[in-house]
């Protein structure tokens, strides 16, 4: 595999499955969304299909990783190169933000409503008690649509959740999911690996909202802080290193279960 | 792959295609349907598995492309002949408009019911602000059954949203769905490109309701036109143009893509 | 195919088909159900992966056709003899009966709390107007568990329905669903049908709840007929002939237009 | 098969079948999941991806029975060596305890939290009649997440509840699921199983909460008794047989229907 097939198939993918993640989650958010509050079924069902449609559109290119998390787990089994690694990463993270990026744009209209109306702006749906109306801007729930955030702030556990739910993940992608040449997903593996990502977000991903791939979450977050959104808030830099560092955590554990019960 | 192949394949195909994605809009909009708010993940596997059917019923007669944007795409790809383009997208546009008849039929007395109940005639459910009962009949919302309309109304905006989501459809399609012969949609494929319809419903539909193809819209509002639904209100020809030429485009840009990056 | 293939394959195979088929219903209906309102796409993913678990339970014995809109229309196809479908057809009614009073064996405490409760009798959920308490038993909801019913009583407009329904899964099965040497499902095939199942469900179901099977409604209609349940009301004999007359009509244009069309 | 695959494919797959299926039940249950309240539908899929994650995991490895119910159908069968039954068993019982507790560590904030809030403990969501505030502790409803219950407790009604429903999975698994030397489950064939675990869901699991597992509810029940969750209540040793005898009698009867009927 070429250095430009890793680049290409990684940043296309990668932006792609960013795109329609991070769409799912505005759809859902939006005011003037057509499917707002469309429910957690559909956030499962939208992330899972979004693996599927971006790992169908680069696996046969560059084997549709995706995910860091992905990568290490395959360099630490032997099916990628660690010389592969910084470009396969480096691309991802490049995709995840231009797919942050898109979501705003398909977007746009609903960014702008639901950011200046001053029931958005100043309530939180998921906070409880007294709503102050007199406040200063606080930041809507947006950030949402780029990162993830726990329920239940408490960094150990938080950790904990990730590192399990990506295991999971790595786990089964690098079990059978690999059929193009040992480091890629074939089209029957991709649907698979698509409804696997469905099933962690439906049972994995009450507590922290299963970023599971540190792209995911870093790259829309960067861009969070980039765009000019108005009274987007702050971007919660303070969580930010949990859903890179545990689904890196993640991916090592499950490379080494591979190597150590299936190889 | 004769003339008559392509005629039959992509009339009756689009026109399945239609009976079943305005049917479930039919379905979850109506009074009197056992579905009547079902929800946006009806809708979204609704127009899912519509394409799902139709595409494994004419994929090996015509190659199911059942979409202008996708047969633009393939043209651009080399995957069809500029030739056969216009009967294409011919056959698509009447198949269109005979799924568009077709749900009227299947929903006769529901489309009769919903449009002489005064409650549903004086209102309608996504405005907001006061209801006049002595206002004239305004069109009801059975408008949405057969064409797409955008929840805040910005052309620039639609185009871009209806671009963006067209990109990724036919971008997915012509990266890995053609199993037949480099132009036709396998099995696999199709359910592969229905999961995909899917995610774009789930994830890039909030905005426009998604038409990613012309004729599922022109067709369909035709047919509004000319139907003698009572107090059917109007058209909306001012947007028609919209999810024409922005799934044209998008059909344009990934077939571009595709060749620049994937070829 | 010999015949105690077929008796056997359709009998066991049409039985699982109501048994989770009815099931859903009586899960979605019933009191002291755990699914209880669990809403219309759970009623058409559950037909259609009741479809899917029984054609992949006969499919390799008798073809699967379980419903003789399916037999009628390979018969008109020529890929099953004429001479088999009376047993096909038998079977498959005989199955029907056993999966119904499956289901009343797997539902037997909610049946009888639900009707038995003062609440659920003297009401029914999809009536309007007032709940006359002094009035006699009624028929309540349980019905709906066994057997289909218009949203809109109309003989024409309901067999039209059922019709239109019945053509786009039997031309769908007719079409490429045919993978065992010409009359039945392949594995993946069996997958694709059940997929085309909830795509009717969802779009062509709203006005009569899609029979789009004879013994589907017939079977299950005279067990309800039959099975000692208290208060179980009648079994509405004025609409049998709808649900049984309509599939047939449509598995044999679906037999004729591919025919002309397809073959 | 070896006995270490035996063990290391059993053990792994279990623990992940009952990581991802109680998971579901925690992220839907508990307070402070962004999954709460997600519906029926979002179980159903969360069990039935759970089955395909961990059927996908270890089908290469030991066949991916992950129940005693499959492995005493598929011996019956003549699929499995009766010696290696045991193995299988016991390795099914741990991996469910392995499972169960990484439900309580991924979802241990909200456990805590659920448990500790004077709301959640002095009522019980599927219980009628008044909530007495100043009664005792009792146990809240965490025991669903490890554990099924009735809605009905009768143990006649329940035992052929959780029969019926296992005949139906097992019986599937033995017709045609069996593609890795005749005792395991392929790639496709673990989709489909999955999609029969979804059906059986939605339309068997009303009454008692389908376990058709033993291990799936005896592995997690021990673990409840022994985890220290403060206000957990009791672990319903009463019923605790149902779902143990219950599915082995289905997997005993669905292996002799299938040497009847099918062999």
């Amino acid at each position: 595999m070429s250095s430009s097939d890793i680049f290409i198939g990684e940043t296309i993918g990668t932006a792609v499955l960013i795109l329609l993640g991070g769409g799912v989650c505005a759809a859902v958010t939006l005011k003037h969304s057509k499917a707002q509050n469309a429910g957690w079924l559909s956030i499962a069902f939208g992330w899972g299909f979004a693996v599927l449609t971006a790992a169908y559109l680069a696996g046969g290119v560059s084997g549709a990783h995706l995910n860091p998390a992905v990568t290490i787990g395959l360099a630490i089994k032997g099916g990628t190169a660690w010389s592969d690694v910084p470009l396969y990463i480096g691309s991802q993270l490049l995709g995840a933000m231009i797919g942050a990026v898109l979501v705003w744009l398909t977007y746009y209209g609903q960014f702008r409503a639901h950011l200046t109306d001053p029931e958005t702006l100043y309530s939180r749906p998921s906070e409880e008690g007294m709503v102050d109306q007199a406040a200063a801007p606080k930041a809507g729930p947006v950030l949402g649509i780029f990162s993830t955030g726990p329920e239940i702030r408490n960094a150990v556990q938080n950790l904990v959740t990730e590192i399990i739910a990506t295991v999971v993940l790595v786990l089964a992608i690098l079990t059978q999911g690999l059929n193009n040449d040992g480091n890629g997903l074939g089209t029957l593996g991709a649907l698979i690996t698509s409804l696997v990502v469905v099933s962690i977000g439906l049972s994995l991903g009450g507590p922290t909202g299963y970023a599971i791939n540190p792209v995911r979450d870093l790259g829309p977050r960067i861009v969070h802080a980039l765009l000019p959104l108005p009274n987007k808030g702050g971007s919660d830099w303070g969580y930010a290193w949990i859903p890179v560092v545990g689904p890196l955590i993640g991916g090592a554990i499950a490379g080494g279960l591979y190597n150590l019960a299936f190889a």
